[in-house]
């Protein structure tokens, strides 16, 4: 058959070997972080699988269905290794790793014991902090500093410090660290020069999230957003990223509820079944819960779980199906269930002739077991992607996301299997391999088609 | 750019325009054909929305994202029209739909009222049936026959006499009617020849459905397969169909509990959660419930029901995900819940080092109403595809179906985001129209690409 | 056997019959109260049945088990009868009971047409109303006046009017309008004297629903509290409900959820199985969800709902059991809801050695369908109260109440199972018959019983 | 006030003081039984809490409410100590107790790892045990015998020595084996002396459970049925109870799903809601949802928890509300679940004028957690009832079963409030101390009540 259609040669890129160690960045050493140290050490060791990682166990198909190859991820994109890894990371109290992995509660007591002393060797670097951006946390590991700029140039020489105390020749930096209140892009996040300016007059209006993600771009370290902080979301950063040949992706990871919610929506829309309502309550009862008790950080975290319904319907495609959608998310401190999270979604839609029907989702799960391979996969994949030439909005990784990036003019794709897709589908290009359209007429359509069509 | 690429213009077709009536012949008149009809007879009335149906409703994109044009389907390809079907159907039991919508209370009172005339005016045709087949059902509006080869015959005749006596020149045949007992391929079903020879001395081995397929096909009408009965998954049936240059699909309509299962467990193995069990349970109350406490007919629906996992999930690639799970399927009869359906699903997943979680969906579903604009597009995409010259197995239109079709040497689709892609794509390649793969990666790496990015 | 035991003679009463008509004043004509009269006329016509009703429906056992009779409430003790009731009620909305039942859609409309004669013709006097009391409402039927007395004057003359229009001695009111904002008891509330003066010199201390129990107090007429506001709570109406010997009750009708917490609750205490959290929400679509959307009201109803937990599970008693009790509660509006309502519970509960269990309830209800038989037992047994010469507090009725009142010196009783026990021994005390202990050894430890135990 | 009059005074006890250590029998040592000894050797060493025991935890009002006491039961009945118990079973399994607490994997490895060595201890006798009565299991430590009066010879030794060897004069058993297939009772169980032939004669229609019972009365030792094996629910074994003057309970431990139906049935009941249907499905994974997956055994179980609803609703009283209810139990053996069991529960109840509402029970529960301190509190019990002189059917025990045995000619009592004051009334009775009714119309029609009920 004729298509060779399906490749995109022009965008293979030539990728360097991942030669050395990587150096591994977070700010935020909680529970999230100290869960993805954890098991990547357990890993190293043998002593765990890496479950949730798309760069440890997934596979890709390559070739026609009807001789089709699958090779993992990490066999056919040249990925570091985890051995390869050296973890340093910020946090604004001083607990070693080995005690904060005790304290929070994810992993059972005795898979950290086979660690402890490597954890415990992670000692939190002293992070730059400010109580107005996170009402609800105090800490004492907190640098002191005269100007913003001050403290960017501090962190600076952190990461300076670490690489060349480490031979290092790359590092990837991904925030683990707490929901800031909500902000919007205003005047001083315009420009870089804008944004330098407000550094040095200490500008409210900029957080210490976006003086990290300042710091690792001008260090040309590859930056992910994890939290729904505005940090990367404003000109001034993604043109810095551009201007230094950086990858940045972002944000907010895709954890429980939301997951299941572009799991989910996808599905309905797929079947045009309208939607009336979708209530989402969580429960939660770890320094999350508290720092998101605090009605600046909720609404945060609230815009950034919002806009994923409309984004995936479409209302303004589907009005008579999605126009008048009345989405309520609620976010509990519930200390009894302590680092679990528990959601509780009920979702009205509606179908032929206007019938009305409900879904309930009771997701029992984990949040920091749900981010742990999510801070894995991309500190590989933002390294790979430095490799490969590629800098500045990272759109392929929206897959991990609670509200991904894209460039402005385009609409950010938060649908999951569209975003699985196109990262599968980037992976193949950049690799010179033909693209999966999942079409597959031509299986039925052509002589070859027609005999074996009938089994024979 | 330079990827003219994403075409396959040679699988494009010329299609007839569906001029004059359409006929709709329908196997079982009970609670999903009536509400099919009842829904089809108010949309024609302007007096209900086609919630569900993506023929009627749902959008394609067509062209990049920096200027796409979102048609409707029904606006994009030469779809039949609602005001041009003409029904007609077979059933056990003589009510006519007026009667029978009213039993089956799964639409309201005021709105059947609304279309109390026409639906009385459809009178159920004798139907071809077996108590062996269908062991918990009775009916006495049955035809009598000596050979299965003169049922047979008896249908063709009720098929013609229905096309002349409306001067239709186009019909398409959905099986609506019950769950017949579990059959697997023998001797009989290899060949046309021996599954003639089989009608002729009644052989046991063909069932009922079978026998409409077989007339369906005989008369150049396409036939899709709502139940989880094996009818056209024989060869003979499959031989016939591309013989006869009609275009089959099948088998079991995917409505409440499936539905979910296809929606969930993609998004599970897309992130690489491991899976431990999953516990599903329905129950339902209407005729359908009653037809399903028979073993030999719950089996039937069982099969169609569980092979969903393993497709989707494909342990052979990820033993150490999915090897193991522990699936269960149990269906309960249950009247209080009448012609509503409900579901229950706890599923057991695993994550990052090995940690449990739990997910449970509470479905309140309604079959008929899920069921409904399924019928409605497979009578519409049939009728296309038969115009477009496509016969035999329509992989295409394995959205609709628990257990769908595909070419004897390919594993079938379950995910039902690519058997969503799959269909979408397959419109466009029908219209010559360039596919979409999601990649994207053309947005961010080409100089326009460059400059865009920056948001300036 | 010895035990003439458990009777209280001297507490049975010799109680006035009931005749002629009773009339019923409802300040607040939203669904709840219509709901109640629209199915108190269809009762009358023997159009509906009174489920939920414990005067119309429940039997109460007399006698032994060997020997037991189980005449119906209503047979048992003098109610007042349906056909003699006379409906009025004070509404800030004009619509008459028949547009009210129809907007409100908690009665099928085939129902309502049924009585819509007679719903229509029932109009909601001019409210006394202040919107500082209830910040989400706004309604147009509202008295005017100078002081909070004239506005109690003016009750007072409806409620005379009333009375000497339908020639009727007998009246019971009670409150089915809105949540006003959370208050306590302060000087103004503390004796008749300081209330009057209040009442004189408009003091912000005395809400709308005060001015209504004063009026009703005075007129002789029993009051219940179907809401959680402070109303009768305060010394000066308890005080002047002695003084006029006229019996009240309260506080806040007892429907979905706390319904449920005080059935599972006791359970738990029961078995003596620890508690660690009890998260609640709810999400409701109505009027009442919108009045509760007001901090002030929410917290009215959250105190309400609060103290049953502890107030069932005694953590002064079980400090082990139940004194670190996490229990939040939620409220949400959700439009798509509509009148429905629907409770989630998560419950955290711990046993042997201390291993944790979860209990979740989903609670698919409808607050108004829950409240009119609550609503129609009270006007009946509040009536029979007041004709057995019974006055001040009902405790015997903290059955109907989430928040029930008692003396004060006494802890009230949430346990719906000890209220119902209470509530029927009051009806068998009252009229002379023994009450229940169900203490039974009896009918093991005697000669007859050990005789009988053998099953010989 | 006067009535003094809710006493029992002829019934109340001289109850021996509980000297010396006492035997605890267990038939059965697999997770309930192991749980339930692992428990008390913790609590003897203070290292666990005696969550769930009555016994142990819960207190017991004694007087007026206006001046109430409320003592430990422990305190106030003379029960045996903990630190008086010896422990023995039979099992036909050899592992000892501390090899069947690591595998049935109930309670945490350190936990269980305090007391290895007296669990360690604990070796199982051989048990009487035949396949045909429990068909999933099979074992290698049981007992041979010609006859079933030989088996019954052989379990009388192993408690005479056991008593011996341990200088007991008081033992308890206790049924903590497995579910038998379903019987129902015939003329080999109508007398003792029928009973007796039929051992020698190897009835079939005797099970081993029934061995155990008459071994257990013969040597004078009460005995609980923890199961819903007919076993002492047949004339012969009750009639042996009393002649030998023994104790005897039962039967099936009230754990689960039922304790909870037991707990929400009663209050549907007091308030009058009618219930359409209730569904129950249990997923369990341990031994027990093996042997429950054998029809024969499933019966049993059905059996035993079916009987709840009607008996507890009374159809009989209440045909509007409750005569049409479908149940339906399902039992899933679900290996992902271990030794934790889940039921959903769906409720569809209908109130005012008809209208339905629906409740959803997800409990994720532990079997053997709520099941350890029943097996407590019936030893203590039974042998408290022993002392006291009680013999023969215990009714004031129902609380702690599925399906409480009665007098033969009285109706067992299934409501969990019921049967709670029962038990706490009972032992009241036992102790001379005045019964509780709660009705309390006292507190409120005196003198000194009028004064108080002002508040001043």
């Amino acid at each position: 058959m004729s298509q060779q259609s399906s490749y995109y040669p022009e965008l293979a890129k030539e990728i360097e070997a991942p030669e050395g160690p990587l150096g591994v960045l977070l700010p935020g050493l909680g529970a999230v972080a100290t869960t993805f140290i954890a098991g990547s050490l357990l890993l190293k060791k043998g002593l765990a699988k890496p479950y949730g990682s798309l760069t440890q166990m997934q596979r890709i198909r390559l070739g026609k269905r009807t001789n089709p190859k699958f090779p993992l991820i990490k066999d056919f994109v040249p990925l570091a290794k985890l051995k390869d890894f050296i973890f340093a990371g910020w946090d604004i109290y001083k607990d070693n790793c080995y005690e904060t992995a005790l304290k929070s509660g994810v992993l059972p007591q005795n898979q950290i014991a086979k660690i402890s002393k490597e954890l415990a060797g992670i000692h939190p670097l002293s992070a730059v902090f400010d109580k107005k951006y996170v009402r609800n946390l105090d800490g004492s590991n907190i640098k002191k500093f005269k100007t913003k700029m001050d403290a960017a140039q501090e962190l600076i020489k952190d990461i300076e410090n670490f690489k060349k105390k480490n031979n290092l020749k790359r590092a990837v930096m991904v925030w683990c660290g707490s929901t800031e209140v909500y902000m919007t892009p205003l005047k001083v996040h315009e420009t870089l020069e804008s944004f330098e300016q407000g550094l040095k007059k200490n500008s409210p209006e900029i957080a210490p999230s976006m003086i990290y993600a300042y710091a690792s771009l001008m260090t040309k370290t590859p930056y992910a957003n994890g939290a729904p902080n505005l940090c990367l979301d404003i000109p001034a950063l993604t043109e810095l990223s551009k201007k230094q040949k950086v990858p940045i992706a972002g944000k907010d990871f895709k954890t429980g509820q939301t997951l299941m919610k572009t799991i989910v929506a996808p599905g309905l829309k797929a079947r045009m079944l309208g939607l009336d309502g979708w209530f989402s309550t969580n429960i939660l009862g770890n320094r999350d819960g508290e720092v998101l008790d605090d009605p600046g950080s909720f609404k945060s975290k609230e815009v950034s779980k919002a806009s994923v319904l409309d984004a995936i319907l479409e209302p303004e495609l589907y009005p008579e199906l999605y126009k008048e959608i009345y989405h309520k998310i609620r976010i509990e401190y519930y200390p009894p269930r302590g680092d679990a999270k528990e959601g509780w979604d009920n979702i009205d839609i509606f179908g032929w002739c206007g019938l009305p029907m409900q879904i309930k989702i009771n997701f029992l799960c984990r949040d920091s077991i749900l981010a742990a391979p999510v801070v894995l996969d991309l500190v590989l994949f933002l390294d790979l992607a430095q490799r490969a030439g590629l800098s500045g909005i990272q759109e392929w990784l929206s897959f991990y996301f609670k509200s991904p990036m894209s460039r402005p003019d385009l609409k950010p794709e938060h649908d999951l299997f569209i975003q699985h897709l196109k990262l599968q589908n980037t992976l193949r290009i950049l690799m010179g391999e033909e693209v999966l359209d999942h079409s597959g007429l031509d299986y039925y359509e052509s002589k070859e088609a027609a005999i074996k069509a009938t089994g024979k």
